[in-house]
């Protein structure tokens, strides 16, 4: 008979796992149900803030796979379902079919959670006032449209992280007057330090959005049902609609309920091959914690290309293989118009947050030879230990074909290299790509000179 | 008494050792004497083919520091000065001075022989003739810039590897009719295997050049001293001018004749600190052996970035310090038009020459993600130990954005890692700079489930 693999999530980890599962048994063998809040599965969240923008053409290109699609494929993907509860000892889901209203249960013989994040929403007055907006859903994105459409000239974005800086630019390029409102005394705060930030200030102001910094909200006025201003701690911004872009939360309510660990960080717990403690329950993506590779902690970093290795290897142990996530470094890579920003591993207050008698140092480099047309500048922090030498992080702020780079010392820092070992590495050089001393190995070599 | 350092060469390897030294000792500790046959020092030989191209404004950008600077600098540099032999048991050079055109000898105590690498030059009938070049110097490059401007309408380049493409694009560039004679099936066939340069060929066809291959040049035609025609195997190619684009060997001669160790691939012998088997004698650059960190080989790979990394570590142990020269892996990169052609590592043939089971395998990927604007397509082939997994090899070839990312393979192969563990890293992921998985992950996803 054959055995049955739930899925809670239809999106990135828990879609990829059901395809993974799916190469490797048959119907017969297996049987894959998914069940989907939301009528969508597989589709690019990271897109919405270019969807917005206009970058991307229509919201269609960002589904990679319909329902339909994996339905062909064998996997019985039930959109509206939404699972309210887990029976961990009788091995079951209770689901709720959303469009019917009716509520029913089914057997898993293992069991995936993969139900994601949820954006950080603060207990502000006024913040459930219409107009004030997340940007996590197509939906989401579609009211953003439909306001700019009927209207709407002035935006406030709360937050300038990745989400915030890239729904920003995105606005913008709509002719909209942007406000960014940040807790913070520098954008980027939660991955960049302070000495690298300054470009990214000056690029936000340069484009011409008000960043106000070091501005927290104290909440939202409204008209009749309307947001009408954001009320901060230096004054109120009037607006016609607001934009939350101030991170996620794992959603492990679900898990937490049924009585699956849940770390402190938020997240569900599991080991490396996606095990929760509870038997036969699996969990990935969005919604549980990493290990990270630098400070051996647990860290919760929602982000899609975890999601995807992490729902390959659920998968993939789920239909009875073996595979192994290898944890995270926290690599990040953004842009704010021409402006690139990229980060791995630790930065220099992390280092510190995390104990570790760590320096920083920042190196200018160009990305081309200097005499080769289009050779840009480029600035990249690397945080080191200091007894070791061991490269413990990564900042780069530049302009074209400066922010990838972080990709050489993600894998540097994925093979605990030392600074030194790095400025000694054979990398590619042509005057149209680096010059002599690629950007990395200048900034290595600088940060070896140092220990 | 100060000790003396005596160099032969000022280009990369020497002036960078020069200017290690200087930083490590005083003038009155050390010496440092530099013996340079031109009337330059460190310029960019590499940036030659697109200054003929136009790309660079000026010879003069690609002169890095002028004798003067580096005499200001404390390093004694003497231009037109050729050092003619090596006499190891006096430990002292015999030089001539090329304008005055007396010899002399100067006493060591210790040697530094960065002699460059010489363009390989057949002994093909007719090659001494006038208009047949190769671009090595910055009289070359000036000689082909008054043949152009004397009226020159056609070329033809002999070689279609990295210098004899590059010669071509920039020839093309100036309004030239160019025609590329190659010996193999193939273009970049030292780099690249054949199943990753079909891409290359059908570039270099596409933008009006007359590539022939399997085609060998057998002699030249002139009328008067002056060339008139190729000669090959395939018929003979009229012509105003020849740029011969074969790649270099090492200048060993000098150290040959004095009794200094040189390899079987022609290159001086040095260990990872730079030393020669001779006492007190050192060498660095394009004149030497280095070890490829894949076969354990020594190998001659002409590049600035070795000849820079050797140099400064030669500079750091003449000037007693201590440091070590990692090896190569054989990593390059190059460009032709919008065309990125990049490889470290072995190559597919190389790895079957160098006796290892290995095999290939191409994966064709997206630049950024499928629907964001700019996504470009590249091919990247990985060549893996069939026993073992272990990357041996990468090579890529795409259009923007694809190039630079064999740094990140170059950064594993250094790393000995498997292609299962890079397929687990954490790389950056946003939109505009990759899907999801990026190509790197994607192909040794790919590459990983055929073991």
């Amino acid at each position: 008979m054959a055995r049955t693999m739930v899925i809670i999530g239809g999106d990135a980890a828990g879609m990829t796992a059901a395809a993974q599962a799916r190469r490797m048994k048959t119907v017969d063998e297996l049987g894959i149900v998914v069940f989907e809040r939301t009528r969508r599965t597989s589709y690019a969240a990271c897109g919405l803030p270019y969807l917005v923008g206009g970058f991307v053409a229509s919201p269609d290109s960002l589904i990679a796979r319909a329902p339909a699609q994996h339905r062909a494929n064998g996997i019985d993907v039930r959109i509206r379902h939404e699972v309210t509860a887990i029976d961990v000892k009788a091995g079951a889901v209770i689901v709720r079919d959303l469009d019917a209203g009716l509520e029913s249960s089914l057997h898993y013989d293992e069991l995936l959670i993969a139900t994601g994040a949820s954006g950080v929403s603060p207990p502000w007055p006024g913040i459930d006032a219409k107009g004030v907006l997340q940007l996590r859903t197509l939906d989401d994105a579609a009211e953003v449209e439909r306001l700019i459409t009927a209207g709407a000239r002035r935006a406030v974005v709360v937050g300038a992280g990745y989400i915030g800086l890239e729904v920003a630019e995105g606005l913008l390029e709509r002719g909209l007057h942007v406000t960014v409102l940040e807790r913070l005394a520098a954008p980027m705060g939660a991955v960049l330090d302070a000495d690298m930030a300054e470009d990214v200030t000056a690029a936000i102001r340069a484009a011409g959005i008000d960043l106000r910094l070091e501005t927290s909200v104290t909440g939202f006025a409204s008209v009749g049902a309307k947001v009408s201003a954001v009320e901060t701690t230096t004054g109120a911004f009037e607006t016609d609609f607001v934009v939350i872009g101030l991170g996620v939360r794992p959603n492990a309510e679900l898990a937490r309920a049924a009585g699956i660990g849940v770390g402190e960080a938020g997240g569900i717990r599991v080991d490396d091959r996606m095990r929760t403690g509870t038997p036969n329950v699996w969990a990935a993506g969005d919604c549980v914690e990493s290990r990270h590779r630098i400070t051996g902690r647990s860290a919760v970093v929602a982000l899609g290309t975890h999601a995807n290795k992490q729902g390959r290897v659920a998968g993939t142990n789920m239909a009875g293989g073996s595979a192994t996530f290898g944890g995270v470094l926290g690599t990040a890579i953004t842009r704010f118009q021409t402006l690139e920003i990229a980060r791995t591993g630790l930065s220099e207050r992390e280092a510190a947050a995390a104990g570790l008698d760590a320096f920083g140092v920042i190196t200018e480099a160009s990305s081309r030879a200097h005499y080769y047309p289009g050779a840009a500048p480029m600035k990249i922090k690397m945080v080191v230990e200091r007894k070791t030498g061991r490269l413990l992080g990564a900042q780069i702020v530049g302009r074209a074909e400066s922010g990838k780079r972080i990709d050489v010392l993600a894998t540097a820092l994925w093979n605990q290299m030392t600074v030194g070992e790095v400025a000694g590495m054979d990398l590619s050089y042509a005057p149209p790509f680096s010059p002599v001393w690629d950007p990395v190995l200048l900034a290595a070599g600088k940060a070896s000179a140092m220990i």
